[in-house]
């Protein structure tokens, strides 16, 4: 016996969440039709919304639903410093962890040639074009500590040494291997502070 | 500095699925806005579809969109003989591990005075009135092996003993203090097969 059209059409969506593998969504499917459809009216909507209005950042790329993002558009941030990371994700939680006052390009990813994601991608002409008008002079990268970080952190170093910028990249300290998300302040707080000059 | 609000209304949206913390949820979030927006718009509509179109069998109380669920509908099942559950989610794990051909009951719950949960809510009125009418001669009580669940199966013995309705309960080897929807199918396979009479 199979659940209804509906039933089965609602847990199969829930697959599209990562870690979401098909008994908990079958859990999650039944939680919210037993006993939180107000939860899941509400969960629809933000939805529709986040995805008809959420865009990128014309500067940094970061997800937000402004044509700037509030850091960009905030006088108070240091345009002439840049931290370049692979994820949003990972501007928020460099903010939670540090008082750093400059702005952000966000990758949208890494450099992986397998996966077909090379510099376009990664909007890189666009970050070139900011070093050469130059008002970016310095720049932190602070890509994860993987080989697929490293080797975009390479290749931004050496577009940013073309244009006289000088270049950092973040202290390891940040585990080999780990996504600079789920590391803990204290040490994302200490990596950053800790970044050396990268040649 | 914050999330936009349009990403932290979706993060706290997110946060209604059962097991989705904060973390959890901003990480789905961003995947979702970064990586697979068509499955965030299939999951909007699929929600949205199951809220307002998933209701109750008229019958049995099964989630189902259409008035009478398969089951309940089916020339082929035995309707004399009644399995009581309580959740819908126990009935695919009943349909699954054993060849049953009665109909259902999912009373939605359990007994839970304390949470306000009484026969009411469980739709025992019904249960009843199907007993006065004489169809079901066996029922077959299958709630869980908890201390509620054992309550609730004894309330509903005795409205049956008072039908002269025949009463069973599954045999123990659900593992005390468990949920049946998460125990394997060889054991609630068992479990069915050894039920005993109940007074
Ligand atoms: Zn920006
Ligand atoms: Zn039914």
């Amino acid at each position: 016996m199979a659940f209804s059209p509906l039933i089965q059409n609602l847990i199969d969506a829930l697959r599209c969440l990562p870690g979401v593998g098909p008994k908990s969504a079958q859990r999650m499917a039944f939680h919210l039709l037993q006993r939180d459809r107000p939860g899941a009216a509400r969960l629809a909507d933000a939805l529709v919304k986040a995805v008809d209005n959420v865009g990128e950042c014309a500067e940094c790329r970061l997800l937000t639903e402004q044509p700037i993002c509030d850091i960009c558009a905030s006088p108070r941030r240091d345009r002439s410093l840049m931290c370049i990371v692979e994820s949003p994700a990972d501007v928020f939680a460099l903010e939670q962890a540090t008082d750093y006052s400059g702005v952000y390009f966000v990758l949208m990813g890494r450099l992986s040639p397998l996966d077909g994601i090379g510099p376009k991608e990664l909007g890189l002409e666009r970050l070139e074009a900011r070093f050469a008008a130059g008002e970016v002079k310095e720049i932190i990268l602070a890509t994860n500590p993987t080989v697929e970080g490293e080797a975009t952190a390479q290749y931004i170093a050496e577009m940013a040494h073309e244009h006289n910028v000088v270049t950092s990249r973040i202290a390891h300290g940040v585990p080999i291997g780990g996504e600079l998300e789920y590391v803990d302040s204290g040490t994302l707080s200490h990596a950053f502070a800790g970044r050396r000059e990268y040649r």
